[in-house]
């Protein structure tokens, strides 16, 4: 059978979660350095981290569980009113009301219009000011990518997340790949709070940067959310209330017991292995590319998760 | 209720196709230009083609059609080749084996590699040249986008389809944006042909380019594929044949009476209209943006869309 990518010649030794899904980790011949499926059997311990559970988030939907590592490190304010939200059961019983395609899944209120009907808030904020970007952190390990950006003077990886940087203007940000959470907003930069989140699930949508606050990252389940039904309305906004995607709840990690938390590891970005896996991407020695591409683009080096120890739920 | 995007203070004035799903077309206050909305509602007739019936083709599915644009001018012989196995109805009867997150959908025959029960071959070849790239022709119109691109020396649009260009090669060939249609192969460069396609639903896997023979886009129906269930196995192959999306037919559109074909038209690449609207892709002017990225990536282009009449089918 044709495979756009085919492993050959190899022994699977491990199952790696990529952009929360399961990839194959494979020894393969070498050339001219290692696959990634090399650098994930050749890595060590020291070479991944636990996800913190009081910056993880899960949703739960009837048909799984979404993992969403939160980012503290760029937006401090957005992380902890979400936490403050779920921790107030603000989201259970919310819903999925928007699946555009190539664009954006994003979680709400339905009723968050209706002043009689719309969900209360207690001890979380409304609103927040804007995260859009934070003061550079020279101290903070970043991994740069040597191929440029069409955005950004510079990406790469800092504290486990992709990453834009201006030196110049002394600023770093988080951009939006695949996979990366933000809170909605109105048109005022500061409407946004994070009682509307949002999940990239399309071709990154780069505009975006610096115009929205992102809070964190899908790390696992991302497929619960990618190939939910798109909506038909205008910006793919479901049309009929059954339509929509009821949340369960979202809990912080750490308020549930460790028997159901999902124990995945994060493979670190501030390593050497980490820099081995940008070359992988950037030239692919698997036998069935002709032609390495020689440059990677920042949304197409995925960062590595993985299960401990069997989904406790 | 929080938009990403939101259109305020807009009048709708149609709706469109872009990547295949319906965006708001809407006249917006205009902030140093047009926004893509007022590019579209400005559009005379003379900027948008329709589409060639002699390479279109419909994917049938139980759940509606997927329209193909074929790209003759970039890989002839796949072209001539896909066309000459859905005639002799090579296609009917396959399925999506293949649904692997952020990267794409395949179909194929589920038993290609059981001789006793893989589907014949008539007129058409199992396997051809590699068309990974093809001669640049300085002829064809080339509608450059201004800000670069990380893997290729110049990317742009030409003959309606994404290209990258090096004109010290003297080559040109598609990239592998979201809804560009490829031959999957084996190892062997020339070990593809189109009985296996598939089909980008993420974010663009540049490593692909010259390395795999792209012979179209979808234009329309694109939902159909890329909400399908992820394959559970490795690289996302479905693990059970229950669980595999049966195609019932793919057809030239030619072959079909018109009052059964999708009447799309496409936007034109190479007039001055499209150079507005990469333009309005480049900066945004909708109210909701803070910081217009004063830049674009080739695959954050869309190539409109439109229905010309309601669907025959």
């Amino acid at each position: 059978m044709k495979l756009v990518f085919k492993i050959y010649g190899v022994r699977v030794v491990a199952l790696f979660l990529c952009g929360g899904i399961l990839i194959s980790a494979a020894q393969s011949v070498r050339r001219n350095g290692p696959t990634m499926a090399d650098v994930l059997a050749a890595s060590k311990p020291g070479d991944w981290r636990a996800l913190d559970p009081e910056n993880t988030l899960y949703v739960e939907f009837a048909s799984g569980r979404v993992v969403i590592e939160l980012a503290p490190d760029f937006a401090p304010r957005h992380v902890a009113n979400a936490k403050v939200l779920a921790r107030e059961h603000y989201y259970d019983g919310l819903a999925i009301v928007r699946v555009q395609d190539n664009y954006v899944v994003q979680l709400a209120d339905p009723d968050a219009e209706k002043p009689e009907l719309a969900r209360k808030i207690q001890r979380a904020q409304r609103t927040l000011p804007a995260e859009f970007e934070r003061t550079l952190d020279p101290k903070m390990t970043f991994a740069r990518l040597p191929d440029g950006d069409v955005y950004a003077r510079e990406v790469g990886f800092a504290g486990g997340f992709p990453v834009a940087r201006d030196r110049r203007g002394g600023k770093m940000w988080l951009v939006h790949c695949y996979g990366m959470v933000g809170a909605g907003r109105d048109n005022a930069p500061d409407s946004g709070g994070g009682t509307e989140l949002y999940v990239v699930i399309g071709h990154a949508p780069r505009q975006l940067d610096r115009n929205v606050t992102l809070l964190g990252r899908v790390v696992y389940g991302m497929e619960l959310l990618s190939a939910l039904p798109r909506g038909t309305g205008p910006m793919g906004f479901y049309e009929k209330s059954e339509q929509r995607v009821p949340i369960r709840a979202i809990r912080v990690a750490a308020d549930l017991p460790e028997s159901e938390r999902t124990d995945l590891e994060i493979m670190l970005t501030g390593t050497p292995a980490f820099k081995e896996l940008i070359e992988s991407r950037r030239n692919r020695r698997e036998d069935w590319f002709q032609v390495p591409a020689g440059h990677v683009e920042i949304c197409n080096v995925p960062i590595p998760a993985r299960l401990k120890s069997p989904v406790g739920q």
